[in-house]
């Protein structure tokens, strides 16, 4: 997918630190970086990467976002690398035994914002691929997170993690429409989109559409509730006058030899 | 990160289908696979994959969703793929120039959970990697989805998409709660917490814990305010009772000969 503009400046504002745990592949620390970038977020923190650092798989994988990559920071413990954070959240998968708050994803994303908004430095610990924070790494935040997710199949990668909480985090502050119109011609005010209805309805009525009187009205009505569906513009009216007008001439002129046959099949009529 | 347990049932019922248009790179649909096993979606839909089919390296990155992929259903154009739905999204980055609504994932989601309760078959297009879809291929779909994400970083892999679009149909469907409280004994009673603060305070005045007397309202109130918000359980009020009589009762004592001088300068009194 395409959507990408690099000269659209990114003002991102103050965000929670991403802070990755004895991640194991460089590869995820990249995709971790890139889905950062998705999200607005740019503060990573390491804590003891298993392959070292820096790694090069990590910014191959990173897909632009070099400079996550490059301003990462690296850590020797969990505590060094939330000293500076007044409220930490930790991602986890089911927790078992722990007695703990539990908040989902978009719950996280929107107690983040207000944090934030407030003046607090935040974070968000992320365990290693294989097994995930251990307790007493979420021992040391302040309250878990959970992705609600089928029952049977709910284990994420490090990177798919990263890409949902943040995911969760860019909507918590954005203002896209869930709707938005196409950009088209002004609609059709209501008298011209009703003289479209009654001219096409002469002209039905002149070509013997309805057999049966009694079901002309309940043909009108759902004629028009499919055209009204439409919501057709002003520019789409006066083509729906045209086609009108295009196929009941169409019918009386003489055809092209060629469409013989066709002009036959059509000149029977289609009754309802 | 953990918690897939294969013991329990998916019940996902009626979900779209993921119709995936000329994907490049096995290990994309094999993302994909996985991310539809995260979010209870089951019918896979491939039109001319750029590498064949079946494809060992989707199988591989598929990480458990093994079903997915050998019940995946190959065709030979899109238009074949989406012949017996009738309900079509397009997950597309920003649209340029097209007179098409747009939807966001969450969005469509919402919308997607409605007509698929109304018996509706939905499916949801995506394009190739490099590319995503065409707009002749957009135009098969009644309607487009966008992710909101960084104005300069909205590009996202396959994976990602299927992911977050996905896992926003989970959501529509999920009642987890945003916030669940831990696991832990009843809160306490009113009464018994108001004994501990009066106890407490009787202590902190016996101590002189107050130099100046016109500032022990305040300090009652912020005390009682800073336990009031660790909601305390009843156990926890008894662990507090004891604590205080511990730290008061040990002041009294003689200490250990070894803690002399940290005895003598505790002995001195705390101040404010």
């Amino acid at each position: 997918m395409t959507g990408t503009d690099r000269s659209r400046a990114v003002a991102a504002g103050p965000a929670p630190a991403i802070v990755l745990v004895e991640p194991q592949l460089g590869e995820n620390i990249g995709f971790t970086a890139r889905a950062m970038n998705n999200c607005g977020l740019s503060d990573l923190r390491l804590v003891r990467p298993r392959d070292g650092w820096p790694n090069d798989k990590a910014l191959a994988a990173a897909s632009g976002a070099d400079a996550i990559i490059n301003g990462a920071r690296l850590f020797g413990s969990v505590e060094d690398a939330i000293a500076d954070l007044n409220r930490v959240y930790a991602a986890t998968a089911r927790l078992r035994d722990m007695h703990r708050s539990v908040v989902t994803a978009r719950q996280a994303a929107s107690e983040l914002r207000a944090h934030i908004g407030a003046g607090d430095s935040c974070g968000i610990l992320f365990g290693p691929e294989r097994m995930g924070l251990i307790n007493d790494h979420v021992a040391l935040a302040d309250i878990a997170i959970t992705i609600p997710l089928s029952p049977g199949f709910s284990s994420l990668n490090l990177g798919q993690s990263v890409m949902i909480i943040g995911y969760e985090w860019f909507q918590a502050g954005d203002d896209t429409p869930p709707r938005q119109l196409p950009e088209r011609s002004p609609p059709a005010a209501r008298k011209d989109l009703i003289a479209m209805f009654e001219h096409l309805e002469r002209e039905l009525d002149a070509s013997g559409f309805v057999i049966d009187p009694e079901k002309r009205p309940s043909m009108v009505r759902n004629l028009r509730t499919m055209f009204e569906r439409a919501e057709l513009s002003e520019q789409e009216v006066r083509t729906m006058r045209g086609l009108i007008v295009s196929l009941v001439e169409g019918r009386r002129r003489p055809r092209r030899k060629t469409l013989k046959e066709e002009n036959d099949k059509s000149e029977q009529g289609e009754g309802t």
